[in-house]
C-alpha cells in the first residue's frame, strides 16, 4: 500500500468521539482547536515506554488505557477538564491486531472523559508512547502545588501503594487471588481523578497527582509551598487487598515509596470539608516528617527515579 | 541524588525564553496558557526515532534543531504562529555532555520563533525525541489541505530534494565539498517556513509541508481537495548542490520522491501574486500527473511510508 500508516491511523484512531470545538481534526497538519472564552489552556505529556514503565508483553488494551489515564491524571490535579489529546506512537511493526487492542484501550477511556484524539504521529521504532493532553480551566482557578499554607490538612484521594504492589505481584508472578487480581488491576488500569480534581477547585490549596511515591511527591509539593510536611498514618489505612497480599514492612512500602499510582495528593485548610483519606498536616520548614502507627518512617529511601538506576 | 529528573529538566531546560501569556510553566502537574480572544489553537505533534528518522551519532545540537524545526514546520503549514511546546525525552543515560547540547540546539530554534517550552517528560529508554508544539491562528484563517480548486496554481516554498540527497551523502560517506555541506545541513537542520506561511493566510488556497515526498505528500493534498494535478518541472528548477554532487536522474528522485525537506507546498488561485517556485496546476479527477523535462515521470514509486519496510 502506497500509504499504510495514513491507512492505519484512519482506520483505528479515526473514530475518536467528535466535539464541536474541533475545528480540525486528523488529518491535516495540525489540528485547529476553539478555546472557550473564560478559560484558560492547560497542557501536560507524558510517556511510557515498554520494560520501563509498563512490563513486556502487557495487554495492548492497558497499555492504551494507561497512556491516557497518566495524561488525565495530569489534568484532575490542575483542577482542569479533559478536551483533546495527540498521540505519538513509536512501533517495532505495525501489527493489526496490537494496535486494533491498544486503540480500544485508549479510546474508550477518551470517550469516558470526552476527550477527542486531534493528532498523531505513527512511527518505526521501539514501543514508546507519548500523549500530549490539553483541557480546559476556568481563569485563576487551576490548582498548583505551590498554593499550600502552614496549618493546612494534607489529604490523598486513596491510599497509595496498591498499583506498585500490582506490578511487583505481576513480576513475582504471584498465584492469581482476588487480592492480587485487585492490585493488577490498579497498575494495569489507574483511574484519573477527574472528577475530584474538578470538585477541589476552590477548596483545595495545592494538589498534585501521585505518579512516582507518596513521599518523594509529597517532598516537591512542599518544596513548591516552601513548606514542611508531618504524615501520620496508621495501618488501618492500608487497602485490604495490599495487606492480604504483602508483610505490614513491604505494604507500607509500597504505600509509601511505590508509584503508579496515579491518586490525587492535595491539601486544604482545617476548616475546609473535602473528600478524600486524611494524612498529615504542613508546616513551617523543610522536608517530610513520616509517622507510622506512631513511629518514624525513614524518608530517605523514597520513590522512583527515572535515572537513578542507570547512572 | 534524590530527584535527579527534575534537576536535569531544570538545569538544561528551565532557560526557556519567557512569554506573558504563560500563567504556569514547567514544574507543576501541567502548564496553563492563555489563548487571547480572536484566535484559534492549532496544534501538532511529531517524533523522531534515532536511526530511523537520523542516523545513529547525529549530533546532538542537529537532533535538537531538527526535533522542533518538523513541529514548527507544521504550524507554518497551517499559516499559524508558534505559540509553546512540550517535550517527551526518552533517552538511554542522562548524558550531561548530550542534554546540554541537545538542549541548547532546541532551545535557539524555540527563541528565534518566540516559543516557549513549557512542559517536559524525561523517561530511560531508547532515543525518541516527540514535541508537541501548539501555535495560534486568526479565527477561521488556518491553512488546510482541502481548500485547493481546479485551476489553481501549485507552488513549492523551495525545490525538494537536497534533504534526503544530504542523508544519502552522510549514509555513503561522501567526500565533504562545498555542494555536500550544503546537502547535509538541508537534512539536519531544517528550516520551517513560518513566516512564509503566515504571509499566506488569505492568499493560499490550500497549504501542508513536505515531510515524506513530493509526490506523495501532493497526492494527498488532491485527495483532501479532491482534485487532480499536473506537475511540470524542468531540471532549471533543481537547486545547484543537488546537480553538482548527483546524476540527473537520481538528483529528480531525491527531488520527487525523498522526504526531510519540510518545504511548504501550496495553492494559489492563477490571478493572485504569491512568494514560491511554480511547479504545477490543479485540475479536475484524481491522481498525481508528473511531467520532467516534457517527459512523463513514473508515479507510482513514490515517498518515504513509515511501515512500508516493515511489514
Amino acid at each position: 500500500m502506497a500509504d499504510r500508516e495514513s491507512e492505519l491511523i484512519h482506520r483505528y484512531f479515526a473514530r475518536s468521539n467528535a466535539r464541536n470545538d474541533v475545528a480540525l481534526g486528523i488529518g491535516d497538519d495540525a489540528a485547529v482547536l476553539d478555546v472557550p472564552p473564560g478559560y484558560q489552556l492547560v497542557a501536560a505529556v507524558d510517556t511510557i515506554v515498554e520494560g520501563v514503565h509498563f512490563p513486556v508483553g502487557t495487554r495492548a488494551d492497558d497499555v492504551g488505557h494507561r497512556a491516557l489515564a497518566v495524561n488525565l491524571s495530569d489534568l484532575a490535579a490542575m483542577g482542569a477538564e479533559p478536551g483533546w489529546f495527540t498521540l505519538a506512537l513509536s512501533l517495532p511493526a505495525p501489527d493489526e491486531g496490537w494496535l486494533q487492542a491498544f486503540s480500544q484501550g485508549l479510546l474508550a477511556l477518551a470517550e469516558a472523559h470526552g476527550c477527542a484524539l486531534v493528532g498523531g504521529d505513527t512511527v518505526r521504532g521501539p514501543l514508546v508512547i507519548t500523549i500530549h493532553v490539553m483541557g480546559l480551566v476556568e481563569c485563576g482557578r487551576a490548582l498548583r502545588r505551590a498554593g499550600a499554607r502552614a496549618g493546612d490538612l494534607i489529604y490523598l484521594s486513596h491510599m497509595t501503594g496498591e498499583a506498585s504492589a500490582g506490578l511487583a505481584a505481576i513480576q513475582r508472578d504471584l498465584p492469581g487471588t482476588q487480592a492480587v487480581r485487585v492490585l493488577q488491576d490498579k497498575f494495569l488500569r489507574p483511574v484519573p481523578r477527574v472528577e475530584l480534581g474538578r470538585a477541589l477547585q476552590c477548596r483545595a490549596t495545592a494538589a498534585m497527582d501521585v505518579s512516582d511515591g507518596l513521599l518523594i511527591d509529597l517532598e516537591r509539593m512542599c518544596a513548591a509551598s516552601d513548606l514542611s510536611a508531618v504524615l501520620e498514618l496508621d495501618s488501618s489505612m492500608l487497602p485490604a487487598a495490599l495487606v492480604q497480599t504483602f508483610a505490614r514492612d513491604e505494604a507500607w512500602r509500597f504505600a509509601l515509596t511505590g508509584g503508579d499510582d496515579y491518586e490525587l495528593l492535595f491539601t486544604a485548610p482545617a476548616d475546609q470539608v473535602v473528600p478524600g483519606l486524611r494524612i498529615g498536616r504542613m508546616d513551617q520548614g523543610r522536608g517530610v516528617q513520616c509517622l507510622v502507627d506512631g513511629a518514624t518512617y525513614p524518608t530517605r529511601v523514597r520513590g522512583y527515579d527515572h535515572f537513578a538506576d542507570v547512572s
